[in-house]
Order: structure tokens, then sequence, then C-alpha cells
């Protein structure tokens, strides 16, 4: 079998909890697999979590583990106890993904439960059909920049967002093959403020070329973020394909995606996209379907499994699904139900 | 009579179309109320339409009819024809806010009429009861920090977004005002990115020590950009309130708030939230509610008449709720309907 190492990063709030469900669904793909693989896990930590133990939201050791992990998978960072200090929690997960030069995430809007429906602030004849794959640029822009912290005596504070061409070219091929992988190929949404900002306008020149040049098979167009910040509820249909798109705006769409079913999963590091949940923390209730997608994104993209993450999909909607749809019965709170998080683990296990 | 001087700025697109249905609905106005109010209308060019004839987005000239006027109204800047030109449209919209130091866009999220639930994406149980008031500061941040722009040679380019105590102060006075004006007084949500950006910590920083000193009988809370977005379609009502943030993260959030019926006019200058729409400009088509909607908010900030925006209004609502709602008989083609923008002027002027 092949030998993997598997880093767990639980961090703060909610994370924990998540984390130990998504890891008793990975054990158990290794268990019945354990001809084909066998993971080794590592927890460590991250984010406030690693401030509290070491005074660093990273530790040298900890970003040494990760980097000769074959996958990652992280729970949350972040939470009000270290809002105002410094470090910040976040630092740990930036400094992350800088130094593995994680430059892409990739968020999947296709898993469509169809009793989630009911649950979606969205009418079911915007969100039927949803179908499209948001990759976000995760290592430049204004998470990155210069930036200069306010002083009582100056009161002037500010951050810049820079980016390359080079930056902007490897994430460009990423989504082109992404679009490649589908047939009929996807079209390519990308998404920038070129009508005011000069990184916007490299971004939209240098996305234009590499897609015409390097591959005039695809079809590319671009949108200004705020017009997709509301294209994205009023017709998501409309952007199905792939979204490419820098940073922040990556930031922002993508937590705005989550509110369209089976929008739940990351790659890169691994990380579901809900936030650490601070005032759920501890009470065993948060929900860790989002966790347990990424762990099959995991088994998809790092570990090389498909079939597998398949059936920890597959097992993920059929709880989802029912039998007890009307009694929702094997939901979470945040989704109308009374399940807490180990019952939710313990079901879909046992779907698998 | 009170001597009001309001400037037009059709602009570009669908813009002079729905300004002359905007025009006639203030022009009826000022000749029910003869003895109150007269109005003089000057039209200006802005954006494209200024760079045909010019070669600026905004000329010396229509900047000093804006300055000496009582009211502006502006249609809508940009579209392909200007995109990768230089100087761009947009500049003259920055040019004219950050002249005359319009610092702040004001949208509300109040008129709901039940009728057009039914074209919202969002379920119905979700959007009622939602009544905000979004507060864009609009002349500081990334739009008007320095910036590069990317050359052939070194395929780099930057934005710069900076803030400083002053124009965060100023800003949030005006939230904690509008708070006030309110029976309960309205909580305050600001929005930043305090977790990553300089500005953003600057920016929370000090809209709580404005509230705290200031105002300490108003309540004021934070949240993060992604998951405003993400709570905006999710569960608008909690938002419920003045919701205060900076110019882009205000661009991007009022924008995804215009899926929700009844956020549809901004403030400062008088602009209607939706853009240039050139795929349907000079068709006739576009729907004038936004820009009559912003004219009646025209009426009530700058001509301080109250019970005149009232009536226009109630006008437009009752022609959008019916009493044709079955056949949509009063509606432009983007709300299902068949009517063009004259006839929906027409009938919003009829029952006025
Ligand atoms: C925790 C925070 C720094 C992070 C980000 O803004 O990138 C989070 O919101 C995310 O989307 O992964
Ligand atoms: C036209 C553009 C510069 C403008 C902005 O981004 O401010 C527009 O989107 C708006 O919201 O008024």
């Amino acid at each position: 079998p092949k030998q993997s190492t598997v880093v767990l990063l639980p961090g703060d709030g909610v994370g924990p909890e998540v984390i130990a469900e998504a890891q008793r669904i990975l054990e158990l793909v290794a268990k019945i697999r354990a001809h084909k693989v066998s993971i080794t896990f590592k927890t460590e930590l991250i984010g406030g979590a690693s401030i509290d133990a070491h005074g660093t939201a990273l530790t040298e050791q900890a970003l040494a583990s990760c980097k000769a992990a074959n996958a990652i998978l992280l729970g949350a960072v972040g939470g009000p106890k270290w809002a105002t200090g410094n470090p910040r929690p976040e630092q740990g997960l930036l400094a992350l993904r800088k130094s593995l030069d994680l430059y892409a995430n990739l968020r999947p809007c296709t898993f469509a439960s169809d009793s989630l429906i009911s649950h979606s602030p969205l009418k079911e004849n915007i969100v039927k059909g949803v179908d499209f794959m948001m990759i976000r640029e995760l290592v430049g822009g204004i998470y990155f920049g210069d930036r200069k912290e306010a002083t009582e005596e100056d009161g002037f504070a500010y951050d810049t967002l820079p980016y390359s061409k080079a930056e902007v070219e490897r994430v460009t091929r990423l989504a082109a093959a992404l679009a490649l992988q589908h047939e009929p190929h996807w079209p390519i949404h990308s998404i920038d403020k070129a009508n005011v900002l000069a990184s916007s306008r490299l971004w939209r020149k240098t996305v234009t070329e590499v897609i015409e040049k390097e591959y005039p098979q695809l079809k590319v167009d671009h949108h200004l973020v705020d017009s997709a910040a509301m294209f994205l509820v009023k017709n998501p249909r409309g952007l199905n394909g792939v979204i490419l798109t820098e940073n922040m705006f990556g930031d922002i769409l993508s937590d705005e995606a989550s509110v369209i079913p089976g929008s739940l999963a990351a790659l890169g590091v691994y990380e579901p996209i809900h936030g650490s949940a601070p005032d759920i923390a501890g009470k065993g209730i948060a929900n860790p379907v989002g966790t347990i997608l990424s762990a099959a994104m995991l088994l998809r993209y790092s570990l090389d499994m498909e079939a597998e993450a398949v059936a920890v999909e597959d097992a993920v909607r059929k709880v989802l699904d029912g039998p007890d749809t009307a009694g929702y019965e094997f939901r979470t709170r945040d989704l109308g139900g009374e399940k807490t998080t180990k019952e939710m683990g313990d079901k879909i296990l046992e779907v698998l």
C-alpha cells in the first residue's frame, strides 16, 4: 500500500470537533482500502491554539510537518479571544499558504443534495442546475502586499494590492486545465474591478492573453466584481463553468456562494468554507459535512483515490437526503435538525 | 417658490432613457407644487458620452454646474466601447464624487413591494421584513489610493487602500445620525476585513471609539466582509439597521443587496444601483424605476420635500403592485413584463 501522511490542523473554535469526524472518515477509507493506502495522521497546532501554546500562529516545526505531508486538512482559525492581539491567528494560515505556495483555492459548487434546497435562502428554480468551480488566487494580492498599521499619532493606515503577470498567468492556466476537463469545455468567467483598479486591468489583460494564445478552444468572459456579486445570487447558473478571481474578491464571492447548497469544499490546504464559529465551539453541535467533503477532495486530488472520494460524497448525500427528509433526522442544527457533530459523523460512517 | 437647480447627468448606456423618465416625474412634482418649488434642469455630459465629445470623462464646466446645483441625478457610466481606452468613463464619476466630497452613498433597503417578491431569487420568508440602510464610504480607500499600471516590460501593477482616522470618523457620525433617527434606535453593523487588512483594523477601532464615546446609546457590531456577503443573502433581516462599510466592500455588498426587492436607490449624487446595461441601451426597454426612486430620494434629501418623495414612492409601488399583478401588466422586461421605459414612466406619472 502507498504510504501517505495527512497533517491535521484542527485550529480554533469548532475546528477540532469537525476535524475529528473527518479523520474518522479517512480512517475508515484507509481501513477498507488497506491494500491500496496506509495513512499516517499527524496533528499540529495552527492559529489561536498555536499562539496560546507557542506565541506564534504557526511554528517552524508545524510548517515543516506540513511541507513533508501528502495532504493537509484544516479546521478553522481565529476567534474573538485573539481578535485584537498580536500575533493574529490568521497569520498562521496565510504563512502556510505562502510557504507552501498554495496558489489556488478551488471551491466546487456542484454537489447538489435536493433536500438541502429547502434550507437554501434561494428559490429552487434559481439554484437547480448550478454547476461551477470557483478558483481563487491565494498567495497574491492585498493579503500579501505591504501594509502600514495606524498609530495613535498618525491615525493613518494602508494596504497594498500588488499582482504580477506571472502570478495571474499560473492561476489562469490552472483554470484552463479545469475548464478543459469538462465536456463540453467549460467557459471561464473572470472577475475583476478593471474599471477602477490597475491590478485588475493587469488581471483582465493577462487572463485574456493566456486563454487566447494558449487555449484558443476555450471561451472567457469578464465580469466586474460588484455585478458578479449580484449575479451570483440572481442567476448563478449564468456563471456555470470556471469562475476565476483574485484573492480578496475570491474570499468574498466564495463565502457568498456558500448559500447555494452544495458549495461546500475547498482545495489547496483542504479547508471547509465555514469559519471557526466561536459561538457554538465546544458544544459538539457543529456541522462536520463541510470538513468531510473537504476530506473527500483530499482523497481525490492528493491521494489519487477518485472512487473513494465519490463514495464519501455519496454517503454524505444519502445521509442528508433521506430517508428521513420529512423529520430531517440526520441534520445538525444549522440545517434545522438536532443531531450532534458526532452523531452526524457516525451516520456517515455507517452508510460508508 | 424656492428656486432649485437639478443637474441631470444621463451618462452612458441606458442612462439617458431612464433619466428622461425621472425628469418627467420631477417636472410633474414641480408643476403640482409650483407654489413651493421651481426646478431648473440642466443636462451635462459625463462618462463615455463626455469622452466622445470632449476627450475627458467630466469637463470643468460640467463639474462647475454640479457644484452650483441643489442636486444631481445620475444615469449610468461606462460600457464596452471605452473599456480599454484612456481616459475611462468611470473617472468622471470618481472625479465628481471626490470634487464634491460626496463622502457617503446611502442605499436604503426598505421599499418593499410585495408583488416584487415573486421576482426575487430569494425566498419570501428570507426577504420579508428586511429593513436596512447601507452606508458606503465613497471618497476614500482603494478607489483613490496611489496605483501603478503594469507595463509590457515589468508586468507588475498595484493599487493602494489608504484610510485616515478622520475619514472613518465622519462617515461613522453619519451612520450614527441615521441610526438615531429610528425609534427604537437602529444598531450599526460595521463591515471590514480586520483579520487581514491594516486599513480595516483602523476602520474597526475608529468606528468602535466614535460610537462608544459620542453615541453611547447606540449598539455597534462588526462583521468580516466575507461572512457579511454570505449573511446578506442567508439572513438579511439579521443586518437590519445601518450597515456601514468602506468604499470597495460597499460597492460589492450594495450590488449584492440589490437582489432584495426594494433596495433600489442611492444618495449623494443620486444614482440608481444598476449599471449602464449596454446590451439593452437604446431599445427603450430599461427599467426606469431605480432612477425614479432615486429622484424621490432627491426630493426628500436635497429639496426637503418629504411628502412629495413619499407620493412618488407610493405611485411606483402602486404601479408595480397592481391591480394587474396576475398579468404583470406594468413591468419592464427585467421583471417579467413587456412594458417599455416610457410606458412605465407614463403609468407612474398617471398614478402620481
Ligand atoms: C481566516 C482568513 C484569513 C481566511 C481568508 O480571508 O482567506 C478565510 O476567510 C478564508 O476564506 O479562508
Ligand atoms: C462605475 C463604478 C466606478 C462605480 C463604483 O465602483 O463605485 C459603480 O459600480 C457604483 O457602484 O457606483
